[in-house]
């Protein structure tokens, strides 16, 4: 008798859970990713403003599931998927599948645009973060040595196009950065120019919050000197700035994207018409229309759940894929999959220094309360007990002496995880 | 009253310490580096085995020069050096001095061989570092899902070229990786073709040392599993392997070459006829003939000791720094340049898990002792209080739960500061 081969297609918190989930199982288990690591992307844009270093928030996969006997682990990229003959292929060969899981998240979403996808830089993968750190630093040496004021004024204006919790928590390390931190390496440079603007289509900040949690958000965020814009999006970018769709243009050398993500390119193999950020529709199972050996789970797939679409959050694709391993236990056994109910936890986002807000359920926490619930959120969900450890340390370091360690200009090639890449590979 | 400019180039030993130097004196120092970061280079090979992170071995150069009121910094490539007008070049304008020191420093060396410098990997600068310590994970990738038996042995064979302290160091910590921690994550693959290969050309590992502690050195590693070649060099390599002296043929996916280095390209800037590996000759105060002005430092100053030319060392560069720091200070109140002296303090390299190999005058250590030694001195020079106990903790780490922390494959693109680019730019 062979044991059925389970593929998981991604290493990020859907695929991980999958793999865990069928810790038990009879089954031979294999993750396949791009890349040799797990990242932990709440914390991704501590990465960015520099005060984490990547080892703390990535873990070779390999390293997280080495004690689980029947799983393996590749670092290929995923082609295409077969769904007729059940077979993944990569860049080194075909895998062959009995169940697959396919998990292979979000990319940056420039809809379209590629004079924004050439001008601005993305916070989705770990190179982002890296490139992004230097990019921010290096603007800080340029204007050291600058003598005219207007391109000084333009080195030091920094756009973040979109204020969802990632825009909204970079923008509020960038300030604390730009306050505390770099005024003491550059006791020369005049910080009175220096702008962190955020700008939303929205009326608001934080959609998934609540109006009232969403304000006080924006109160410490323009109390810590960023500027908001509402009601307006970026609608074109060239190398010296970027145009609002109102018309009016900001100069700026530094102009980071969060304004959107989509769904991976590769649910265009699972189905003929994607759904809205391209999305794969799955029945309340996972399972996809018409292969109940196929489940989608993450931001990948499109689920609707007491009448709203699902989002794109790590506690989605967590919890999915729990289930989805449980699924392919249940058809192991003879059984069936079981619909997916998703228990909200809550969400919560940080605003810079010891301040976050939080919404659970019925409680709605903000303030230093808010952040020290966020902390301890956050290091109970990062992975391994060695990233607790020094993420605490450097956390509690820079709270105390206002100083993050990570500040160095590496070069780093662009992340190809970036829809640009992508786009240019599948269109 | 105009106050004196001094211009220091380079941001390593050297140029620090020369900075640090200068601290009382009535003078404007302005560092120029084209990194923005000063790296303690000892320490590199940890990060190209995955033991440190990159922000544990570099600190900011504006984080060390912060408290010193009369230093600046500026991020920049310098383009040439004119001596007449007493001007530096660099890509974002002159800088015009009054004393000027150079501490440029070193690139790798591959003796004009264009195939050696395409097919192997440097371990110099920091993205050096982080590229073979992705490439060495990655060949593991790429044997763990490779069918043929000849392809895989070629993936798992590591040679290193050049058995001083740099190759001596990676070897024995490739071999730590190699036998305790890999396999674990890699439970399928068969570790038994693995290899670490030193060739070196002399007939013995570490130069440096007295031939009774290489002695000990070679023992160790040979127990480790290190197989090393003596009396041979490296005079070929292509996509499949590299080829010695003798015509023997070594099939390897990966070669590191550690086998020389020369000074820093820019001394041709300074002298119409460079020295034994590039470096500058200059007087015994450290100046350079004909330029009272002008001091040169480190691995670019070729200056004769006890009838020895002084090695390329850090301790030479730490002392030559302050010495050059003072005769500025000394020319500044109207005196002159006095002659410099070496003082030996001896050397020591770690040879893989706690053993290290120590030199200090009459005194000999090896073993255990050694690299107590070894550590305690590291710790000590290394520069911030903060990276002490953060290297400190991994090392601790490592040393309880052979476990070390950076191992993430990030796409870096090659170090700008290796010979191969600069070769290129200057010829």
């Amino acid at each position: 008798v062979t044991r059925a081969h389970v593929v998981i297609v991604g290493a990020g918190f859907g695929g991980i859970s999958a793999a865990r989930a069928l810790r038990g199982a009879n089954a031979d288990v294999l993750v396949v990713d791009r890349r040799n690591y797990h990242l932990f992307q709440p914390l991704l844009y501590q990465v960015a403003s520099g005060l984490l270093d990547p080892s703390e928030i990535a873990q070779p996969v390999r390293t997280l599931l080495r004690h689980q006997r029947n799983a393996d682990v590749r670092m290929n990229e995923v082609r295409a998927i077969d769904l007729e003959r059940r077979v993944v292929r990569t860049d080194a060969g075909d895998l062959p599948y009995d169940h697959l899981i396919v998990a292979a998240g979000a990319v940056t979403n420039h809809f379209g645009n590629r004079d924004i996808a050439a001008h601005t830089l993305a916070l989705k993968g770990l190179n982002d973060a890296l490139t992004l750190r230097g990019e921010v630093l290096e603007r800080f040496e340029r204007a050291a040595e600058c003598a005219d004021e207007r391109e000084r004024r333009r080195l030091l204006t920094f756009v973040i196009a979109g204020a969802g919790p990632t825009g909204v928590e970079f923008a509020g390390a960038l300030c604390e950065l730009f306050s505390h931190l770099l005024p003491k390496d550059f006791p020369r440079l005049d910080f009175a120019p220096v702008r962190v603007i955020l700008i939303e289509g929205r009326n608001r900040v934080l959609e998934a919050f609540r109006p009232r949690l969403a304000a006080k958000a924006e109160e410490v965020l323009r109390r810590r000197g960023v500027e908001m814009v509402f009601g307006r999006r970026v609608v074109g970018a060239d190398e010296r700035g970027i145009r609002l769709d109102d018309g009016t243009r900001i100069e700026s050398a530094t102009v980071i994207w969060t304004a959107g993500v989509r769904a991976s390119w590769l649910g265009e193999q699972l189905t003929e018409k994607v759904g809205r950020l391209g999305r794969v529709a799955v029945r309340p199972t996972l399972q996809l229309a018409g292969h109940d050996e196929v489940q989608v789970i993450g931001d990948m797939a499109e689920l609707g759940d007491r009448g709203e679409v699902l989002p794109m959050l790590a506690p989605v694709a967590i919890q999915q894929g729990e289930h989805a391993g449980r699924n392919v236990i249940a058809q192991l056994g003879g059984g069936a999959a079981t619909p997916f109910r998703y228990r909200d936890k809550g969400t919560m986002a940080t605003v810079g220094r010891n301040h976050a807000v939080v919404q659970l359920g019925p409680i709605r926490l903000s303030g230093f309360i808010g952040w020290l619930m966020w902390l301890f959120v956050h290091l109970l969900y990062i992975i391994t007990f060695r990233s607790k450890a020094v993420v605490l340390l450097n956390w509690a370091w820079n709270y105390i002496f206002y100083d993050r360690p990570a500040r160095l200009i590496t070069e780093i090639s662009p992340d190809i995880g970036t829809d640009t890449s992508n786009e240019e590979a599948t269109r």
